[in-house]
């Protein structure tokens, strides 16, 4: 039974929920937040919890064994250091840090504490991209060459509070450029390649459009008086592609746009390109996914799920499809179950850091006209 | 009624049988191979032709007014030049040079002799791709941010001869890096995004996968003596990906890929989005191609047949559909009468040269290891 506490409650309430149905594993003891108004809207739902208004106060908390940190992204390598130094595991929400400088104190703590540090990257463990990375596994793939992962989902709305002024995803748009959200397009491409493991990133490269949908919405929400309004206000672009190479000369293709006017389900699009087979996600909640296999599917694509008897992954359970993500909210979580009992994180810091490093990178890229820019050496362990 | 003399029979028989279909307009006199077979086959069914083994003798052929050059890529930009100063108007098949030194002399010949100079684009007139030009043209997608074309299609047979020698297609894989076919893919892009009209590509970057499923081919069907079983053989990887930069801060995304196993049915894929609507090609022979229309499709996709006759092109016209590239063959050949008859080309030299421009500058780009390259100023006359 692990004991576990939940820092941010807005996206951390995911969690209070997913734990009831894992009550024989886990079992939620703390949670905190600087909202009352959160605390008060979760202590109706869980009241036998301890609510915190302090993260201090929370890590004091000795039943604590492992926290979720589920705040905003820009606080989450310093929260993550802060945990682990007070001797709790971690299962972090995406990304793992925003800065290039975070990386290294980030693994060197994991490295030092020698506790569990997981990302939470549920993309990864949705029922087609866990299929997918088991037939790979199986070899039915052969080589893999080229890969696709993209987030393409209007988000524009959760910038603005509602008087207009922005919040820390508005300060990010306003701020950065590059892919500034990139691990549920990385994440599963990553896993399939085994970044990490048998292959790693060089470097990559990264490009965007203008700032287009998000002045307009901000004309036609806040009047022509919002700076938001005026394109030269946001620096990054309404699209943002980012390609990376990587050793085993695989190229990986990432799409970010969280602002273009849109239908957004699915969020998420993947595409595999190996020797022997090929795998296309679906682009509409009215497509299936697709599937390619040499020697097999003949002359043209089939559904992906009639190959579910031969090559549904062990990790995928029914149960999880209606909790969120696809399933991979409930399956990351119990990963990380998994991950403090065996001492072998699922997705561990260097994988973390990995995808993570391509919001720093691709600001970069960007910001020098487009140049390819290097992966550190750091993140490489095998 | 336009005169015609056809070069290369290979592809060359396609517009033979088109000019059937348009007796009133046009009349293919003379054509020539310097395949005696080739002949043979195309004087059973068209035995009223001249037919010459030289070049040079179609050229000198004063009936002719108008060549349509169906050779191999790398004599395009010689054999148009030859052509316009013999005073012939000029149809030729993509793409219209392979080298950037030929760019300049093709421009500046089309300017001294004042001839129709086009190129036979034909992914710019297929159904789709010509409604959507027409809904841009109207308005329906605002301001455009973003696009994408590809070309993805197994061709490593076209590559070798019968005993394993490589064709012109096989000796382009082998030589060159980057996108080597761009133009199926960028025409209906830059079309709709009326590049050279009212906004121009500023540079490209590309990236390759390394060379895999075509080394696998050659060992399968040649052996492993072949010394294209090796991967260092090729200089072309199985993917490539090259972004486009635009003055109007529009980002263009294409693929190339006519190594990879997978079928290849539709060859060619696009996308656009702007700040009012999007479009997504089908994936394969099972889907329809998509829309969504701000203000008009809901939260939800939409079959763009739906749109057909409040958007079809005029230039459209049902019996193009069974004749070849989804009745681009047709409508770029009709096209190309339109344009010596009223002096001005459908896809002018300009056009051509910018799009085609994409092989060498993405060869260079490769070579200096991704880093963006410039387009030339000499492309853009508006």
């Amino acid at each position: 039974m692990l004991r576990i506490g939940v820092v941010g409650l807005r996206r951390g309430l995911t969690y209070l929920r997913l734990a009831r149905l894992m009550e024989d594993r886990v079992r939620i003891v703390a949670a905190c937040d600087k909202n009352n108004k959160m605390i008060d809207l979760a202590r109706k739902e869980f009241p036998n919890i301890s609510y915190y208004r302090s993260f201090k106060d929370l890590l004091r908390d000795s039943r604590v064994e492992a926290v979720v940190i589920a705040t905003p992204m820009p606080l989450h390598a310093e929260q993550s250091i802060k945990c682990l130094r007070a001797g709790k595991h971690v299962l972090c929400e995406v990304a793992a840090f925003m800065r290039e400088d975070e990386a290294e104190p980030l693994i060197k703590t994991v490295e030092e504490t020698d506790l569990i540090y997981m990302l939470a990257e549920n993309v990864v463990y949705t029922r087609p991209n866990l299929m997918v990375w088991n037939m790979v596994e199986k070899g039915v793939f052969g080589e893999l060459v080229y890969a696709e992962g993209d987030y393409i989902h209007d988000c524009k709305s959760l910038n603005f509070k509602e008087d207009g002024t922005l919040t820390w995803r508005g300060r990010i748009r306003r701020e950065l450029t590059g892919n500034t959200y990139p691990t549920h397009a990385v994440g599963p491409v990553a896993k399939w390649l085994g970044i990490g493991v048998k292959d790693k990133f060089l470097e990559l490269a990264s490009f965007s459009s203008g700032s287009r949908a998000l002045p307009l919405y901000v004309r036609e929400k806040f009047g022509s008086s919002h700076p938001g309004s005026d394109r030269g206000f946001w620096r990054q672009g309404d699209m943002v592609v980012t390609l990376i190479r990587t050793e085993q000369e695989r190229l990986i293709l990432l799409r970010y746009d969280t602002a273009s006017n849109r239908p957004h389900i699915p969020t998420t699009h993947h595409l595999l390109q190996g020797t022997k087979a090929a795998y296309l996600s679906p682009r509409w909640s009215g497509d299936d996914p697709l599937i390619w296999i040499e020697g097999e599917s003949g002359s043209d694509w089939e559904n992906l799920w009639r190959y579910a008897e031969r090559f549904e992954h062990p990790l995928w359970v029914e149960k999880a499809k209606g909790l969120g993500h696809g399933g991979g909210d409930y399956i990351v979580f119990s990963e990380f179950i998994n991950s403090v009992r065996t001492g072998r994180s699922a997705i561990n810091v260097y994988e973390a850091s990995a995808w993570s490093m391509i919001i720093p990178l691709s600001k970069k890229s960007e910001e020098s006209g487009g140049k390819p820019v290097k992966f550190p050496e750091y993140l490489w362990i095998y």
